[in-house]
């Protein structure tokens, strides 16, 4: 079952497979170079879109979830990744402590799919040589709590014990603490000045802390000249946007330069499409700046009835959302992959510099709605078939998953790359060394 | 079709894949601090052997030319570790030039195989950022030459070309230079004094410098050391041997001491194996310190005769091999394990200092003879089924194909940690800085 595009409209994707596959020396060397400069992320997972006529990272997990859903022959690429990332993080290191998700409220499927994925990150780790528990932060955990998953297996999570110094459980003292889980309703002072101890990632890269607006701007950078590299335009791989203030719906002068803001990047889209002779409606969407809370993406193709919508959106969902920061208005790329009848979009994980595996989320009900959300909670992972094989230029483009895989791979080390800078600009550490 | 042991004694290999198991983490550990103080060559493959009730590395070859045996799904591990491997010894390494084996008058099989090894390097290589090309040092090859493979794929072989500094082709310059022959007959002049490239592996380890009493003496401290860490008799990885001075079967005095030697050793591994309940004819191999030339081993099971046996060795084959450094008696460790009714034996190859894949050299010829040795020149390469994925202590010992490979690719590391050793020990670079 490999998932195929259902868009007719095949010609731009191709040519960019075709260009990365012919750059792949260069683009490999130029990872490289990159790498020795920017510290990558210890672990991510990266969605991609893939319209037919452009690909776009859209999102970036930097607490990936969905470990058990990469394919069990690409998991010796994790171990083989995690290793090297250890290495240079903590050659000595011995102990490694977990710290899952708070969530344990979930419906029974998702809490079982999530400790299924804590328990392949136990694999992974013990096999780059580590011994590895689980440190639960959840207040309400007060002593060990052994859970028996539907396949048999079972994992112990166990309540995390704060001293002044160090993080850790009765008996069990780490000397890296890895986060599984997002922060993005803050950072809780149980992980604060933890100086002794590797607190991977950083609390800087917790979702509370990050703003979309900092990753656009990094991978605008990153884009245009990976674009160069290959000689095509950036566009293919880089969705338009826009900073907006915060708005609300009963201010008349925001509408209104929300209107305009709308107007100007749909006509820009268009005659983008126009040149590449792409058949689509142009769409737009608004999110948070900020990654604090729930965040939600609000799909718009006019500008007329704008301030209807705005306060709609504000009267459901007004409590989940934080506007602090402003806004951003984005060029919609739709997914057009289809597996069978339904939407599928790519998952990339990477662990350290490494692609080290992916799936795709497949729609769980078929609806031929191209405007699927990212987020939406509903997903049938689906191992990318011989993700594990290497790309082979032999193949045209479009008729080889590892080929496809490959270019999301690459998509997807871009996307990671422009988080590593973005981390680099706010790492307090790194201001601090600014005033010695 | 997964090999099976043939020996009805699987007790103390079931125990060794139990504690190597039991003892992920720790040897996972333990290998990484040891790559912290020492070299792991660039790539290797090694020759395990597993007799059923022991395992032994018997033969570490630091130019290996098998590539292409790996199955396709464990290549992006070589990838990676490749890119790991380049990154530390030339992070801006653009061009890679490969120099292939010499040997172009094998038969058309063995050549067809041989050059597939070639292009696999390549695209490994490829995709961890570097340009490939194949520079010969053969003499004869005056131009390029292009040969198309069985398969319709083509590779093309060109001069290499020397100036006084580099070695490179017409209009490429390599800044690293892999070997992939193993010079056993002695380093040619074009591959000397080139002090400004990256020569991989360095010339010290070319196999006409090699001595098999450096590698054991060397591969003695660590089986010892790893034993004591997983709690185990180090003589389960490691087989006794002995070093002999250089003997001919015209001096008596010579005949008598070998067969004092040869009768002293068959009494420990009897006595080895009455400990264990082995009931096993206990055999020992006789064969050149040297690596120079084509080598060769004698198995002998008893000391009567041993005057006519050497006179019958050196009659036959005194010309291709080397007494000059003395000899090797050592236990023979036979392989225990069939694919059908055929002798198997497991290479695990590596890259940097990962386990990247393996296959079983299979017998070509059904026949009962244990004997059978390793480098018999047909077999037939049987990639590990599953060997991408990851081992599982939940599976009883010698029930899971990816246990039993994680136990031979430990070994096999062990062996790549050897040799660190030994080239450390002949380095002249670093002999030279003894005396700043």
């Amino acid at each position: 079952m490999v998932p195929h595009l259902a868009t007719a409209l095949q010609g731009p994707i191709n040519e960019l497979e075709q260009r990365i596959l012919d750059g792949m020396p260069a683009i490999e060397r130029w990872f490289r170079l990159e790498w020795m400069e920017h510290t990558p992320p210890f672990y991510g997972a990266v969605n991609v879109r893939n319209a037919g006529y452009k690909l776009a990272p859209i999102y970036s997990d930097l607490f990936p979830s969905g470990w058990n859903h990469l394919s069990e022959e690409v998991l010796p690429l994790a171990v083989q990744a995690g290793t090297a990332a250890i290495e240079k993080i903590c050659p000595e290191a011995k102990n490694l402590l977990i710290v899952p998700s708070n969530q344990a409220t979930e419906d029974a499927w998702r809490k079982s799919s999530y400790l299924s994925n804590l328990l392949q990150l136990k694999r992974v780790f013990q096999l780059a040589g580590l011994n590895v528990r689980f440190g639960s932060i959840n207040p309400q955990l007060t002593q060990a709590q052994t859970l028996v998953l539907p396949d048999g297996q079972s994992i112990t999570l166990e309540p995390a014990v704060r001293d002044p110094r160090r993080l850790g459980l009765a008996n069990f003292d780490p000397c890296t603490i890895l986060l599984n889980q997002s922060l993005d309703t803050g950072v809780p002072g149980i992980l604060e000045e933890l100086h002794e101890q590797n607190l991977l990632p950083p609390l800087h890269a917790a979702d509370a802390s990050r703003l979309n607006s900092r990753f656009l701007s990094a991978y605008d950078e990153i884009a245009k000249r990976f674009a160069k590299l290959i000689g095509i335009d950036p566009w293919l791989i880089n969705p338009l946007y826009e900073l907006l203030p915060t708005l609300t719906a009963s201010n008349a002068a925001n509408v209104e330069l929300l209107g305009e803001k709308v107007d100007a990047l749909l006509g820009k889209i268009r005659r983008k499409y126009k040149d590449y002779g792409i058949h689509e409606q142009a769409v737009v969407e608004l999110k948070c700046n900020s990654r604090r809370g729930k965040g939600g993406v609000l799909a718009i193709s006019q500008s007329a009835g704008l301030g209807a919508l705005l306060a709609k959106v504000e009267a459901e969902h007004g409590d989940d959302i934080d506007l602090s920061a402003g806004l951003v208005l984005q060029e919609a790329v739709m997914t057009q992959e289809r597996v069978n009848d339904r939407l599928a979009q790519p998952v990339v994980y990477t662990m350290d510099r490494y692609v080290v595996g992916g799936f795709y989320k497949v729609q769980a009900q078929a609806d031929a709605s191209a405007t699927w959300q990212v987020d939406a909670p509903l997903f049938l992972p689906l191992a990318f078939e011989r993700s594990s094989h290497l790309p082979d230029p032999e193949y045209k483009p479009g008729a080889s998953v590892p080929n496809r895989f490959y270019m999301y791979g690459v998509v997807a080390r871009l996307a990671m790359l422009a988080v590593s800078y973005e981390l680099e600009a706010t790492d307090p550490n790194a201001e601090a060394e600014g005033f010695l």
